[in-house]
């Protein structure tokens, strides 16, 4: 045992070794190499599909026979849909602007320097995940596209779907002239290999963990690199005074409704006392037929029986709970001071909406609410890369340092300084 | 002693709730009222000149006492200059653009909703720093304009003048209207209070040490909230077989000997094979007239000692030690490419510069450097908050995430998406 976790330890950081050699090829390759090796692996995956279904069958048949759960058994499968899937993500993302080499701000300085700063990738990118062999693509793919180098871990389960698609992404990488190591795959399932990767800030400049939050906690826990992390997604929405009441019960119900398990789904529902008679029932008539759960406190329950709606009371515990699941919490509030408060000592800084036709109340919001993304008379379901316009995501960060929110390509990337001068020196 | 350990615990948690507390009413402040308490704070340091006097004296007499260097008293003596830069850099601190609050990039999205970044306060920051005075009122200063609550550790051998001082700046924010809190100092010299501060994410959103490399990776390596480090200056000047050597002889003297202590100081100069024999009796003869030892690899070394310039053989130690002081290693290499690769080896990613006259070399240097300053035809001491124009600084990154380089009121912020709807649900 002490020995194999030697040899885990020499692997990791062997990996973790051609990892920082291959980011300095990809840091120097130009866009078009970087979109050729993304081309190239989506028709790679498009003619290999056969190899890729037989590797998966691996996958599913141990899955199978240890008795795991029919969903977990889906989200492991490569079918066709997923499979198109992948090679319209790679193409996305091959066809976004650039986001390395760019040169901004650059200021002509007293000293007469100028002084700007340049887009650069991270360096080597340690990516933590579960069992979806689909973001072995998706993370190789941003990884690519932003000149990194990265170290995929994927969860024991799909690993051999994980290397069958490790394998044609440095094909990919090979047919465009880039170095096969810019994409590295842990082949050993053992868990050390998490505990390797992360303690080592010489060959990895950054850790993106995706998954369970018990995964994430950990990981944040004991890394001795910086971390990307997304915790819990308690996103509110807070129905003011001011709100068009139509317009709040349109988007309350898409909160919660139009999906139940992502992160930016709506968990609490705040409503502002004066409008709690006229919107409660509304509100509570659309959850109710959908079969939402409702945990209200004491002044919503006493509107929603009236209304002869099914309430539960609501522990101290709901409000710092992500649900994930049809269930909301449900509180009435004296005013925007008190909903913003709530916000911010209950929540996970994740997501959090307004709805009002109040300007000054609304921007007053946007400022105060201590969040990831913080929403004006919108749908928390909109906290998204691919919604706000940023291509495709790596995540979700609940962090402020770095990157905050959906992290795209921007989020793999550093700003350095760059000076222009003609034999300045300092006086 | 276990006792005493806990109560430091409870007055550091104290601390982080006070701050957390005040950093919600930061945040809310408007740019009038935190430029007020910086200019307040300014006016009431000139007003109280003798009480700030008296209090380092006792700091003085300690120091003394104990027979601490010369030059360590002197920089914790609270003299007229030093009062006058202080009041100084909170008028320019008050007079810099407000970062907090500017929204940018807002974009309308394919679903109709428009979205955008509101640059925030980070929240609360924690500033651990050694014996000078005046970074407690830089570090508040810096901390009040970009709306952030902060806690401040000084070195136990100033805390009478830093109470004094802090006590002025908490006097300055409440004449302002805003929480004396938002600037808190540790008033226990002992060393758990360290240990208690940099542990608690809840309290404390980022960790900025200043000091010595030792305090700073003892930090690093213990804190269990995000740090924005520095640790070594090992600096690289790179002479081009196409640079003007006369502008090359002048930035180099200047990046070398203008001060020896900055960490942008130059500590290795590394010449191109073809100009050595030129360029290097050129520099050697500035560097020999000002006592500077030359530590060369062996091209180097002959070239210098034909000139009959002393000189000493550099080990390999030599190439990653950062002198701060009047030595300088000197090495010769084939060609802007072995140059680049030396500087990713061996420097510590802080500031590098190239001189040549050739363009596509210059902005390939640029773009494959991976420093935090990269700079072309320019000495290495202009990489300062000052000199880039951020107006002041409260320290420069060698980390690649969040703040890079110079860190100046933008690195104490982070930016949240802000979404503008108008009832906008997802489909």
């Amino acid at each position: 045992m002490h020995n194999e976790r030697m040899d885990i330890q020499a692997y990791v950081a062997d990996c973790g070794r051609r990892a920082r050699e291959a980011s300095a090829a990809m840091a120097r390759a130009s866009t078009a190499a970087r979109n050729r090796a993304l081309r190239e692996t989506a028709r790679l995956i498009g003619e290999r599909r056969e190899a890729l279904r037989r590797a998966n069958e691996g996958d599913l048949e141990r899955a199978r026979a240890a008795g795991l759960e029919q969903a977990f058994v889906d989200r492991l499968a490569l079918t066709d849909k997923v499979l198109a899937g992948m090679i319209e993500g790679l193409e996305q993302i091959a066809a976004l602007p650039d986001p390395i080499g760019e040169i901004t701000e650059v200021r002509q300085q007293p000293s007469g320097i100028r002084v700007g700063r340049m887009r650069v990738p991270l360096g080597s990118i340690g990516i933590i995940y579960e069992s979806r062999p689909n973001v072995t693509i998706d993370a190789a793919g941003l990884c690519i596209k932003s000149g990194n180098a990265t170290i995929l871990r994927g969860g024991s389960e799909a690993i051999d779907s994980n290397q069958a698609l490790a394998a044609i992404i440095r094909e990919g990488l090979e047919a465009a002239g880039l170095p096969a190591d810019a994409v590295q795959l842990i082949e050993t399932t053992d868990r050390a290999a998490v505990g390797a990767l992360i303690s080592d800030p010489r060959a990895i400049d950054v850790i993106v963990p995706r998954g369970g939050k018990s995964l994430i906690e950990r990981i944040s826990r004991e890394a001795r690199v910086p971390v990307i992390k997304h915790l819990d997604g308690i996103c509110h929405t807070y129905v003011d005074r001011a709100a068009d009441l139509a317009m709040a019960v349109k988007v309350c119900d898409n909160a919660k409704t139009q999906r139940y398990s992502p992160c930016n789904a709506m968990e609490t529902l705040l409503v502002d006392a004066p409008v709690a008679a006229a919107f409660l029932p509304e509100i509570g008539r659309v959850y109710a037929d959908k079969g939402v759960e409702m945990r209200a406190d004491e002044r919503a329950a006493d509107v929603l029986r009236a209304a002869g709606l099914p309430v539960v009371a609501a522990t101290a515990e709901d409000w710092e709970t992500e649900y994930l699941a049809p269930i909301i919490s449900i509180g009435v509030v004296d005013g925007a001071d008190a909903a913003i408060d709530h916000i911010n000592r209950h929540g996970s800084h994740h997501t959090d909406a307004i709805i009002t036709a109040n300007h000054p109340l609304a921007m007053r919001f946007l400022t105060e609410v201590d969040s990831a993304s913080v929403m004006i008379n919108a749908s928390t379901r909109f906290a998204d890369g691919f919604e706000f316009g940023l291509g495709a995501e790596i995540g979700i960060s609940t962090d402020k340092l770095h990157a905050r929110g959906p992290v795209g390509l921007e989020g793999l990337t550093s700003q350095k300084f760059v000076v222009f001068g003609d034999g300045h020196v300092r006086g």
